[in-house]
């Protein structure tokens, strides 16, 4: 299967150029339904170990509740000024239950029996059966593949986000009501276009030398 | 600043819908030099918490040290088949000296005296004074950051991947000697293009629906 209208590397690569953690989004400007709703569907269409989808990602639209997550997010003003704000988060107690809801839901795609899946199901509850903090971890790992997945495609949108990672978590749970739901609120991505003013988006990106970061052996 | 040649929202997801973990990569076929340089650059490009960067890509082309990987891979043939392969690899022991590695590059790229940065430093230096299993872990995260932007970078450009962690770590240091360097492997994605004959990539994608993956609070 061929892929479907392949992007330009170069226009991708002024995408990916283009692209900064936005330190300043204009409160004014809303991303059109239809950007949104694909940023949504990548989101879903994230990969994830196994396909296990370990995930669930919460867009916050209250603004009362936006004022609440402000100030345990270090006060970052992009928590109420981005158009629209997504907690990542991860499973909590992923178990068993989660890999038999999963295998119902490939049964029903797929129209497969779920006796055929039987060796699938063993290596994901092999998995899943590790201590506890080892599973916590291993979800939550997955949540940043769906991060850059979600910034990639805003990228090539043409929309502005903003990772943070320097939220209260447990203030988050707290907040959302989160772990009660069975999740555990791990990052936030805001999304909306940047200001512009924002002081930041003329600075030019820092990296290292692509020689430094990628050895061929 | 104006997005360069945004995408529209049904190629993305149409080229995230056609992207697939690929089981099979047809072994005679080659990514085109540009495509796999703008892939690469995918990688340099990636977020990162601070923009710290505490990783490393390794594009193993030996074929002999490819064939001494894929039995620490479960025998996985698209370790050998796929037309590339890019270990990500964490900072090993990331501190201090990494921060101001860093610094160093954003005092030469902006050309910023070091000193304006001083509460950024003291920022940095805070999260990777944490105990080590902490630092290597938040270290760890970081990769699937850009094993995200690289799966979503393919998938737009055409180009087939797999990403893989269910890898032998400790072997794959062992073979690639990455310890001594400084870094340790963390997962692997392979690059290139699906088999015509495999049977995965003619399965229908499992994802849970939309409605349950994404919640609007």
């Amino acid at each position: 299967m061929t892929a479907p209208n392949a992007l330009a590397p170069d226009t991708l690569l002024a995408s990916l150029r283009w692209r900064i953690a936005t330190k300043k989004f204009d409160p004014t400007k809303k991303i059109p339904t239809p950007l949104w709703s694909a940023l949504e569907d990548s989101l879903v269409l994230s990969p994830s170990s196994y396909g296990l989808q370990p995930w669930k990602f919460f867009v916050v639209e209250d603004k009362a509740v936006r004022a609440k997550l402000k100030p345990v997010s270090w006060g970052q003003p992009q928590i109420v000024d981005a158009d629209k704000l997504v907690v990542f988060a991860a499973r909590k107690d992923l178990s068993a239950a989660d890999v038999d809801r999963y295998l119902e839901r490939i049964s029903e795609v797929r129209r497969l029996p779920k006796e055929v899946l039987a060796d699938y199901r063993k290596m994901m509850l092999a998995s899943v059966s590790q201590e506890p903090a080892r599973v916590q971890a291993w979800a939550t790992r997955q949540i940043y593949i769906a991060l850059g997945v979600f910034l990639t495609a805003a990228a090539v949108l043409g929309v502005d986000a903003c990772p943070m990672e320097g939220i209260d978590k447990d203030k988050y749970d707290e907040i959302l009501g989160l772990p009660a739901k069975g999740w555990n609120a791990v990052l936030v991505a805001t999304a909306g276009y940047r200001a512009d003013d924002d002081a930041y988006a003329k600075l030019a990106k820092v990296r290292f030398p692509k020689a430094e970061l990628i050895q061929k052996i």
